[in-house]
């Protein structure tokens, strides 16, 4: 669905790494594509200090390098209406004055904008508040429409959540506010819904009475890195589980939902996380890598875990006495996301002079994205049978090619046409209402 | 299971195509790759005038021609103890005086002996009978074992087969009786049951909630060939139609068995085609290709179908309602004898804006062998969700190698283990007790 009302793309952080790296390429791939038609203006704020000019070398220079898509100048001077950049604090009253005479002086007609916090959290619920103080972002505005995308951590732990919520609440209606987890804005992620609900032979077996556990495992061979200051804080609970994969978690487990819009599907994953309980006592391991105490930035008698691996259980019918096995970690030995779904073995082994294995549906997301279904077959002999377990296999890569859309490109047009007013599919965000995650986890922990 | 006692292997038919194409070089096979053990000698019996050792080179040149593996001479005197041949007439006592005089000279030990039988049908009774009077084949014998193989067709319809199994069984019990159907030792038909009942993924969902039909296609692009006089009197429907397609489908449809034992698997199979009828009036079509009526020992104006399709329903609690299409024919466009289980929608389609196939379960029998089960997962896009059919695989050469035993090989060393004694696997046998197939087919045309 192309776009058809400009807008004003106003960039909080906009010369960091997440701008250039992700969301000028996404905007730049999205015009070329034809999935936003019209032509827009980008305002760049940030600290740094730049004229407009330079902002607008900065734009290219970021399509250049990180664009799935060659850079044509023709184009890009047809996409981008017009490049403005502000240097300045945050907190000050001169910026939020500064940006006001930015907008009057480039929009015309239909005043819609996104206004996109790519800084750190702390600044979230001050931008917003600046914003609406300064009248730049209205309570409820839907034509012009006026539009928040936050970029997660949303708090830190629960109370912040609450604290984050309650203030953003009383600025913005909820359906203005985009919570993003770009994780969610990945192909083989998006697809999990599908394979769920668009086919009628899994479904039947997504139970207790079929599956015998469920797991899901995002490894990383990096360690922190840079990141050390970040990661002291958060830990591999928060950087991984929390998020990401309670987000597989609950698209794995979650009853169909009524519709696809983010509500429904929001609702029905809430539901999930509503469930969750460690499945027993204790089930939890936390470990932290050798050398992370060196690592940049980090203290010496870190107590931070790089490593976390819990079993849990879903209370409800369809999941009761299943085990989740979720686990995550750094400097592991292979980089691999991927969801198990073991099902149980036959009732009765028919063939009791032989082993088999049990029938295994492998989701493979990181690296590769595809899926494997192990089954058993009858290895070719004469005499008595013998049974070998194969596979079947599906390679997202050799069906589509390796080129696909970015998370990044597919929540910045949820963003801009505004999929949550109009009831379509929300992708990648959250979702509405509280942050449910940030609730749920906290009883677990 | 190799074999450690001698046996004699006794002929009828003995310098036909099914000998020097099939059965010799099985022999061979299941020699080399040391599945039989033991020497053995061979009585080859036909009405050409030939000498032992004219025999022994035709029985060579078998092994050279059709054998997969190399013909070694050190091998083959090792295998082959002895050979004999007999010219004669079937139906006169000289013939069967000579085969004594022949098992005088060459048995020792244990007088173990496998009777083949590949001439005409019309042939069987009068061979056992001559083989019972002269005292060679004993009824009930185990140790030595007499046994006897008989090449289908077992009778040409309901009564011939009726009167058939009538005279045999005063002659032969039950289990010295190997009724064979090679097309049952095919390495992708005998993966059947184990595709159902070694895996759990497949059977709750193989049934009239989640089916919503089946398919089975047996499609040849040759002609009748040299074979204008058989078929003029079998035609589609007793070519292939009731012994290839029936067979396939009581193995796709049946309950799961006791044990795999020839006795429990025709049990169960033998439900099936007892509940087998038209899914409803007239749902048969003949046809019959153009030019057939021109092939050689084919009658100018015949009526007899070289295509025939109909649409079955199986009258039990697992199948009501699910419509089962047979179909077979020569000088189709494609070579493909497959089942495709074709599944239902899903109970309600969460997509509307988009069409979603059903999956299906395709099992290749020939000239491929495998499985693709087709699925529907979401196209890389930005916007609305697309949906797009895809397929997983499992290719059975790739996985195996295209060298793998062929069907006489099992089905003769079924016979010399004696499969049906030792409650070994029945492989490729019709099953035990009445011609089952033949008395259900004619309930329904």
């Amino acid at each position: 669905m192309p776009i058809e009302q400009p807008f004003t793309f106003i960039l909080f952080g906009g010369t960091g790494d997440l701008a250039i790296r992700k969301l000028i390429p996404a905007l730049y791939n999205l015009y070329v594509e034809q999935s936003m038609e019209v032509p827009f203006s980008v305002i760049g704020i940030s600290r740094k200090p730049m004229t407009h000019e330079q902002y607008g070398a900065f734009f290219i220079e970021g399509i250049k390098k990180y664009s799935r898509n060659e850079y044509e100048q023709a184009l890009y001077q047809k996409m981008a209406k017009s490049f403005y950049y502000i240097s300045g604090d945050l907190q000050k009253d001169s910026t939020y004055h500064h940006l006001i005479n930015i907008l009057n002086q480039t929009e015309s007609g239909q005043k819609n904008r996104l206004f996109y916090l790519a800084t750190a959290p702390e600044f979230f619920p001050i931008v917003v508040e600046n914003l609406t103080r300064h009248g730049i972002l209205q309570k409820g505005a839907v034509s012009p429409w006026h539009r928040v995308v936050i970029e997660k951590p949303f708090g830190s732990d629960l109370a912040s959540a609450r604290i984050l919520n309650h203030r953003l609440e009383r600025l913005v209606d909820d359906f203005q506010m985009y919570r993003i987890d770009h994780y969610l804005g990945k192909e083989a992620v998006q697809n999990f819904m599908v394979l769920r609900f668009a086919n009628g032979i899994f479904e039947p077996l997504w139970n207790n009475h079929h599956i015998d556990h469920i797991q899901i495992t995002v490894a990383e061979t990096v360690g922190v890195g840079n990141r050390g200051r970040y990661y002291e804080q958060a830990g591999a609970t928060k950087d991984m589980l929390q998020n990401h994969i309670l987000q597989l978690l609950s698209l794995i487990a979650m009853e169909p939902s009524v519709d696809f819009d983010a509500q429904s599907i929001s609702t029905e994953k809430v539901k999930v996380l509503r469930a969750l309980r460690l499945f027993e006592e204790n089930a939890v391991v936390r470990g932290q890598y050798e050398g992370y105490r060196n690592e940049k930035d980090v203290s010496g008698d870190s107590k931070v875990e790089t490593f976390i691996a819990a079993k849990l259980e879903i209370h409800n019918w369809r999941w009761a006495g299943v085990p989740v096995y979720v686990r995550t970690g750094k400097h592991l030995k292979e980089k691999k996301t991927e969801v198990v779904i073991q099902f149980k073995k036959t009732p009765y082994n028919l063939y009791r002079h032989t082993n088999t294995d049990a029938n295994r549906l492998v989701i493979a997301i990181d690296p590769k994205t595809g899926f494997d279904l192990q089954f058993n077959i009858k290895e070719p002999s004469r005499g008595n049978v013998k049974i070998k377990s194969v596979k079947m296999n599906f390679c997202h890569e050799c069906e589509f090619g390796e080129n696909t859309p970015e998370a990044y490109e597919r929540l910045l047009l949820d963003a801009v046409t505004g999929c949550w007013v109009r009831r379509q599919p929300g992708k990648g965000f959250i979702g509405a209402g509280r942050s449910s995650i940030t609730l749920q986890w906290n009883k677990i922990f």
